[in-house]
């Protein structure tokens, strides 16, 4: 993994692509996003779904890769052990949240404003050990008014094998106001 | 939580439904379900997904109820301040993994082999807020050979507040083989 993350910097030299830093919470890594206001979280400590395990390598280790066009965003990611389903492979949920993470990367790039996932449909083609090092990559398919299509394919890093296609839709949340109560 | 979880319990007692134990790994919680035979897990300690975390209520708090029929059940579950996406609110892919689970579990009572997650089309249709308690209630709509297909929805306990629906299919994987290379 480490070699194809170093390969990942070297291309983001020449600023066509941006990693996105690793963050615990929010979208403090996109500073050009305006963010949502919601009330104060009661309870102790919320922490970002994919960053809440302390022990490392046990869950999602990955690195954002944003292109400078807005419209793609690359996630590379080991799947750890602690993110398991059946005996040996990744809990398709799992497989869903590294989908929903990269697009709506991508998703936030291009609105600038923040989105919530209003649609997700993913197609799992292989099972997918725990421990692999994959590839999501994702791009906008559309964008109408304050939907956001996109797309998404996670692949070994190899290219060898498919283990998920998936569509997505995403709705822009306006600027400052709370989320809508419901998502068109 | 406590108080619906004591009525779900109740509704067990004259054996319409059935409890799923807790559990760390695997399939343990259904030992009508042939065991699908992998290789060895290599690396520390693998954790069933929803299970991985130490600190209580901070992530998945859940209890799948499995109706007799085999065709139906329901998952009572608060989603903890770890589970986070945007600041305030549930991570659409830890809704993603709720569904998946509640869904997987009634195709593998359906199948009584394993199965695997082929399609997972998820509406995110409220935001759910971090700390939320919710019934993920999921049935078997049809069962075409290998196919198993179903639905879910996602209500807070009051049943007022729609946050998700969801279609998914399954696949049976054939009692003692390892899982194909790619899904149909």
């Amino acid at each position: 993994m480490r070699e194809q993350f170093q390969r990942l910097l070297r291309r983001a030299a020449d600023g066509s692509w941006r990693r996105i830093p690793s963050y615990r919470r929010g979208l403090e890594h996109l500073p050009e996003v305006q963010q949502m206001v919601v009330g104060p979280v009661t309870g102790p400590g919320p922490r970002l779904f994919l960053r809440n395990l302390d022990t490392e390598g046990a869950g999602f280790e990955y690195a954002i890769f944003l292109h400078a066009s807005g419209h793609r965003t690359q996630c590379l990611c080991q799947l750890g052990p602690y993110l398991e389903g059946h005996h040996g492979f990744t809990h398709g949920g799992a497989i869903a949240t590294l989908i929903d993470t990269t697009v709506g990367t991508c998703a936030l790039a291009v609105a600038k404003t923040s989105v919530m996932t209003a649609k997700l449909s993913i197609s799992y083609l292989a099972p997918m050990p725990v421990g692999a090092v994959v590839m999501a990559d994702s791009r906008l398919e559309r964008h109408e008014g304050r939907k956001i299509f996109l797309s998404c394919c996670v692949r070994d890093t190899k290219g060898d094998t498919l283990y998920a296609e998936a569509t997505a839709l995403f709705i822009q949340v306006e600027d400052t106001k709370p989320p809508p109560a419901a998502c068109p």
